[in-house]
């Protein structure tokens, strides 16, 4: 290579693995900040998992039809044997190897939240997350598992959505239902062979994104021939085709509906009374449209037995689950001989706040956490602004100290263009405050200043 | 597979990738917001970065003598043509990467802090992660850099790393010199060879590892025949075969005996000069055994340029640096045609973590964030023991409802087990709290209880 001139390689975004400027990133941490509140408020813990697991712990419930990470060593060298190693691609399957590895060192029913990056190994394609946050809340117990716990999974999450900045606009619904409603409904006409039963649930499962025309298609194919198709067909009548929205209003309204049916199937009957017990342990301050019910509701993967949930915007349903989870009576079973059930919901967290994001709804805003600019009046004042900065750290302020004793204009100009809201004067003839959203600025002692009340959400 | 019986794949710790119980995980999450706390407080911001680059990227700045994890998807089909992609194994390359691909989108200096876990494929080995997190500050400017920068990083991490919880026992140095003044000293002696220069350099850093004659030999063997080797031998040995406390009681005397040398090169007098600057805007308040001059440190990655730092433990220095750094002149050349000098540091955040952990210094306590477990004193008082938690949990605290209503010894028990400091009894005829450390029980009110004072930091 010849000498002055650099080989320059221009990196570009890499498709599906998102990336903020420090601005947005300051919203994203407020994010993250009040949802581990929230779920610490009720007594969740945090638990994190290694970003890889073995390919046999992910393999252990059979073949896995997710897109999967593997990892290689770029060095490797032949015959070096090690387990193969695949990144998360959700954090179930981590949870569930993570309670029967140290089972007999967790207390139960063991609370715990976990919020880490999942990847799916998919061909690039615009829009499609291939590194992506979720955050998870599960209640994993020994032998049984209250349904209470299944009530307060909408209830946390209700309280997490409506508190994240940028979502005053929006107006999300948290949508409930118990998968033995469909199970036991199809087990009423003896269609209760598993392969059927799957698909026919996860032909239901699409009806939002196919429509039913193309829904009932596809059970006419699983079902040819089958002597209770047309009686499937009205009883499923019976249930799809409402949107949630039919039982908005009052959430029991379904349950008296469901019990004035005439459909025999004990599987179908203990749904019912599933649901109306959850129904019944919302807790009262929340409004009815914000967890409703939506029998349609039966969620794609298999291991869900009971409860389902899925969380819409109201006024974009069309976008899709933002959070999702439900109640499996069989966690880990695969990895311990032990009956563990729970119950689990998980916030699409990168899909929500992009989908904020692209909308413009986020409060983004300064581009640094600082408070306040500690001004440098010149190289002589240097120790003095560095120990006024030190007094106001102490004091719980973020504070920036000016790098080079250029202009106060300048000086200025770099706070403004960071969104600093306060700037500091350390002066040898008196201290001085200016906030830079009012312009005023006036004298001030570091060692009591406080923002003026209008500001200190930003200062404080 | 026959019915009953079932394949159970028992899963164990994968060796490299660590992961704690939730009582280990609440410390950690201690230092996580210690540490960020920190950061904030001197105006860094936070960026996090995918955890993968393109392997372009990563070669940019030529081969990559790191292990480095590449993904592959598990059903990639032939003919898919996608950029390779990598687990990032530090957070200067992202760091490099970032800068440039939103360099006008930045405010100069960039200060950001990043806290993010990186990946080695190292060959699995007992005590070797190949999952960690590291905490790193850097600043980045156009141009020039001051070098007071240089000074506010070792006073960042000396507050960052006194102040995490389990660090009281421990004494740690940030030791700091100027590469530029071995590289003078060769210099002094013609031995300008950019291989000679790397090659001597490096031998140099592994003193404490292999001992001052294997040094020697090495050098030797890297200059074989130079005429001037006696003589580089001589000048070394004025500065390697100390320890860095040789000037520990006062950073200026290193200075001073640097300038009584007769060593005839601009760099050195350079590094000499810049690293005097340093040292003198080290703020007053840091004791003079805390950060001082190790004038063997040269740090083993070339892409250091001025000012280095490495951390270690007083009393184990032989544990090696747990928190590294340096000056950059051209941080991402490779990348943009601009020149960013840079300065950063970095706490090896697990290796540190882990250490204390095995040492039992690790304040370990409960396991779980809750302060407060709600006591069920029946089904029928479930309403009023949910309006309780609720009521604590708008006035700050943690609180777990226990999900039964079983024996109160029992619900003690649990609060116990999991080590919640508080529990509250909603009972008809007046509520009551005990306090689990002292035992004591006594009435409260929800709306108005504050935990004593001696509890404060557990529930506050």
């Amino acid at each position: 290579m010849s000498e002055g001139k650099k080989s320059v390689y221009k990196p570009k975004p890499v498709s599906g693995f998102p990336e903020w400027l420090p601005e947005v990133r300051i919203v994203e941490q407020q994010w993250l900040d009040h949802i581990r509140r929230v779920f610490e408020s009720y007594g969740f813990c945090s638990v994190e998992t290694p970003s890889v697991e073995e390919l046999e712990v992910l393999h252990a419930k059979g073949e896995v039809d997710k897109e999967i990470y593997v990892l290689e060593r770029l060095h490797k060298e032949e015959g070096d044997k090690e387990a193969r190693l695949a990144l998360h691609f959700d954090q179930t399957v981590p949870l569930a190897r993570y309670v029967a590895q140290h089972w007999d060192k967790l207390v139960f029913p063991f609370k715990r939240y976990q919020m880490q990056r999942v990847w799916r190994g998919e061909r690039p394609q615009a829009g499609r997350f291939r590194e992506f946050t979720q955050c998870d809340i599960d209640v994993i117990n020994n032998d049984t598992l209250p349904l209470h716990f299944d009530a307060e999974m909408p209830a946390i999450i209700w309280e997490v959505l409506n508190g994240l900045p940028g979502m005053e606009g929006q107006k999300i619904q948290v949508q409930i239902s118990n998968r033995k409603i469909l199970i036991g409904l199809l087990d009423s006409l003896q269609i209760t062979d598993e392969m059927h039963v799957t698909k026919v649930l996860r032909a239901i499962d699409k009806s939002q994104k196919i429509g039913y025309t193309n829904v009932n298609l596809e059970i006419d194919a699983v079902l040819k021939g089958h002597p209770k198709l047309d009686e499937l067909h009205h009883r499923l009548g019976l249930f799809t085709g409402y949107v949630a929205t039919r039982f908005a209003d009052d959430r029991m309204k379904f349950i008296a509906y469901a019990d004035s049916l005439d459909i025999d199937s004990n599987i179908f009957r203990a749904g019912v009374r599933e649901l109306e017990a959850v129904i019944k342990s919302i807790p009262p301050h929340i409004p009815n449209d914000a967890i409703v019910v939506n029998p349609e509701l039966v969620r794609g993967l298999d291991y869900y037995t009971g409860t389902v949930y899925e969380t819409v915007f109201i006024n974009d349903p069309t976008y899709g689950s933002i959070c999702s989870g439900g109640r499996y009576d069989d966690l880990a079973s695969q990895y311990i001989n032990k009956k563990l059930p729970g119950v689990g919901i998980s916030i699409g967290f990168s899909r929500l706040f992009s989908y904020l994001y692209e909308k413009g709804a986020l409060p983004v805003g300064a581009k640094s956490p600082a408070h306040i600019l500690m001004v440098l009046p010149s190289e002589e004042e240097r120790a003095t602004a560095a120990k006024t900065a030190d007094i106001l750290r102490k004091n719980g302020f973020n504070v920036e100290l000016f790098h080079a004793a250029k202009k106060i204009p300048d000086q200025l100009k770099y706070a403004s263009r960071k969104g600093t809201p306060f700037v500091w004067f350390p002066f040898a003839d008196g201290h001085q405050v200016k906030n830079m959203t009012t312009g005023e600025q006036k004298p001030a002692d570091p060692q009591t200043w406080k923002p003026e009340k209008e500001n200190i959400n930003e200062a404080a």
